[in-house]
């Protein structure tokens, strides 16, 4: 289901070629590449940076950062519908042949969320119990998540602050050294680099990166309520019809339309 | 019920006035529109923005965008009276000829809301259920209205950041050209437009706009409410004139004022 | 209960004459008011706040201020102490000729809420739901004034931002006409008036009244609260001595002081 | 229990010693204290806060400053061990003579909080009312302090803005000033002045003794709920030692090492 | 349980390395290290730091400060695995030979809280009551850690506040001695200094350590979740396979996948 996010690509390369057409384009002289990478200025806001997530963090958090931002890169395709499909195709199969018989068909089954609360249910576990255990899975899913953003979000606060200590650093220098004044517009400007480089970071890379993820654990976390209200549906032998009507609540306005034209109250009156 | 709503546009207008008000009339000097207009700093703020919404969001959202847009410009025209009017003469009709015969009279209902509501009502579906099921729509468009919402109040944030980062461009491409003085204060005005233009984007556009959307979904809200408690009364059969009292009560005092004149106690010791 | 809050009127005057002093006390040159006066200033924070505040709000919103900016020169005499008397009185009454005798006596009452309430008791409304037909009244209530104040704190955030604007136009202004030197200095203080023209509105006006009429709903409510505890303690037939030990409790600590010398234990053994 | 807190006076003496030190000290030349003294700096700062404090409140409220300001020179010495022993002599006593013998033995018991809940328990009250009726004055006492401290938090919040003000008005009348260059120094740093004493207020003055004054509001809140306890456990008649364990968990942990050592689990099965 | 954590004075190191290479390797001239040190510059910010912390807290909050400091350099090593172990052991035994051979085996146990627990369950308290002695624990221990880390947050808070007031001490300072120009640029960067140590403690310091010492109660908090409900399943006789899979939900993912290898219901229909 996962699969790669191309909007986080293409939005690098939106914001790095916005970056590069002002400085090419620029009306105040012929803009250089050269004058926009400074190694030192690198050099102090990813060290500062480091410095700053290192003390933030235990090592176990940190180590979570390259797995968490390849996960900025991958989005995952909720198929609402055929979800609701599933729930309704186990409904019928378990009203005809018992909750028992679910348990063979549950090779079919892709998602292991839905595969273990079914089991919960051909188990005869009690439906506050299988809601229990379930959602206490998805706490520890969201809790997980928010750790591993953490790092990223605190990335995004710290960046311009590093950015901020070497502009100051350079400034520093510059003043000290006033002798050649044909030196203080390039110093300044490399000074300035620093700020630049700390606030590219922050809202280019970490905070909308940090973001995103927490859109997409919410995305997950509706996903997992929606399995966890069909499993319910199907252990109380709920009517496949009601079910369906049930579990489309939870979907968008645009994708809900069809089933509004159907007469909402009848469902319920037929059963 | 929804019209144009007159001051969005209105709004915009009185923004770009004043600010054309402040160039032409500037005692700085014989104001120039072109000066304010660079295509560049424009490219810049609009470029680091778009990068950094789709980094932030999933495409699902980005496309809600349009339609968050034009939501903007629309108004919801809430007739609070005539709401609850609509209701007394449910409740009228429902005690005098019971629940089943209002099924007949719900094509002049136009809100799909009552109609769903009445609907569940006639089909005997226990109040607290009702009340449920209700409430889990309003909950949905909430969710749903919060969403589309959230790109415009990110963009409400990263505005005024890539408004910075051009600055900052502009000022080193500035300070490192420093050779002819003449062109230090046209290239230091290029370079705070990028910062003009996201602090307006900001303040102007994405801001106010994100939180008229805001207020606008609570309407809503407030009015979905009026409508439970409305249909809950004319299941129970209560009282239309205490259902009335009791509706009146969401109103605001302006129009409330005429109940208020006949003593408050009365109808409920009428019962 | 109403009367006019010198407060405010004092306090503008205060904040006003602070700047006087500062403009013609300074010892930087022969301060000058028509300096301080620029009317292209002023319509850009103006009309950007304006503009702001119509894309921000829906038309019965905005028609709400002038209503929230009069009630900031309002101020409302709670006579806590009175208050809870009029309860002992009425319970007084209450065990000595019953509930109903109430009902006669209600026009030396003004207050409309608590007339309201003794009405809910004499009828034989429960406890309970008189408290929550009250309960639903102070929310309301509570709803209404956030609703206005919500206008005026936008404006407070939306100033300071629209005065950057206007001082970034006339940077932008000043910065490509820098052929006559004597005209920097002049040109960068107006640009710089419409900083202090939005951070004056936001300090001086918007900001402490919104948060003025916040405190002054935070005080209603309390008072509304004294009240349903009397008439929950009036119709339940509490001992008058009890019931004014109970209200007394809302009272600050330093009028309560009085009550605090008999002791505390007696009144409820006495019963 | 009160008695005066030395840390609020040593803090304002150490930071206006490293004000002193900074100005004395400074190798950018001899720095003359009446450099730091600008009657119209401390005017407008001065005069700003106070307008915007009479805008923000009601006289009720500004009158509560001046003790305010006087509980952020004084600290609560809470003994919390002889809390505890009080406890267990009320309950010992209360076990072997009764809960009526505790009313004679009350003059020893200095806190009237302390009284006023043994009265209530000696009364027959039972244990839920107690608690409400104690937790009510605990939770006015809080909302007292809240309100009396908002002004102190508002006027951190209102310094630095004013101070800004200042500074702008400075900076305008500098400007349009400029013909003897030699003033540009000493008036610009002038205009800088009220920049720094309104920050000097807000971080040395309002913003610390605000917060020092709620965490002091929080440690009363948590002494009276240890008394609450303790009255609760004296009315049921539980055994002192129980007693003085459930109470000894409040403790902090290194006052608690000494009962630690002994086992935990053996006053209970004592019993 | 307690060790050294590296990642600390590791972080600290590379801060303090990107400072100096950004200082060594700067483009504006050779950097001298003396010109980035500057007594009063630290005398101010650490004073004025000093002064703010003496305001905000009580001597007592204060004294916490060296020992919430070590902590920063300490982590604590849950090994969660062998904490499930443990629990396992403890009921295989209570099964086999009864809660009560369980006070035997405790000497093994290291950590106190376990320790504790066992007792209360031996002890035949109702597991109702274990979870609330000794929940209330682990509030109490959150409390006093928030206690401890809020003089660090406020640190962090209040760095860059007094690094600017020695900023604008500095500037003051040199707008009154304009007359020698060549002491304008290193008179400037002394004054900047102070904003740039101000930074670099909230940002590398006291910002960092402040969360660390967060993340690490929450890590506490957890750890001592699962020794709470490991207690209760002890005493309520859970089959150890059982107990084992409920505690094993706890776990991160990466260290749950063995388990999930093992169809999920089973064990749980087992039973």
């Amino acid at each position: 289901m996962k699969k790669t996010d191309l909007l986080t690509p293409i939005g690098l390369f939106i914001g790095m070629t916005a970056m590069f057409l002002a400085i090419f384009s620029s009306t105040a002289g012929t803009g250089n590449l050269t004058d926009f990478l400074q190694v030192t200025s690198i050099l102090i806001v990813l060290g500062g940076l480091t410095a700053a997530i290192f003390i933030n963090f235990s090592l176990t958090d940190i180590k979570l950062m390259p797995r968490v931002f390849k996960e900025a890169f991958q989005t995952r395709n909720h198929d609402l519908r055929s979800l609701i499909d599933t729930f309704v195709d186990l409904s019928t199969k378990a009203r005809r042949e018992g909750l028992l018989a679910l348990e063979a068909g549950l090779e079919e089954v892709e998602d292991p969320f839905i595969e273990k609360g079914v089991l919960l249910a051909v188990d005869g576990i009690e439906p506050d119990v299988i809601k229990d255990i379930m959602m206490a899975e998805v706490v520890a899913m969201e809790e997980r998540h928010r750790k591993g953003r953490l790092v990223i979000e605190k990335a995004a606060e710290y960046a311009p602050a590093w950015g901020m200590i070497g502009t100051l650093v350079g400034l520093v220098l510059m003043l000290q050294n006033l002798n050649d004044p044909a030196t203080l517009g390039p110093n300044m400007a490399v000074a300035l680099l620093t700020t630049l480089y700390g606030t590219l970071l922050a809202n280019l890379v970490f905070g909308p990166m940090g973001h995103k993820l927490m859109l997409s654990t919410e995305d997950e976390v509706f996903v997992k309520q929606i399995i966890i209200e069909g499993v319910i549906g199907v252990q109380s032998g709920q009517n496949p019809k009601v079910l369906q009507e049930k579990l489309a609540a939870f979907l968008p306005a645009s994708s809900k339309k069809k089933e509004e034209e159907a007469p909402i109250g009848e469902p319920v009156s037929n059963e």
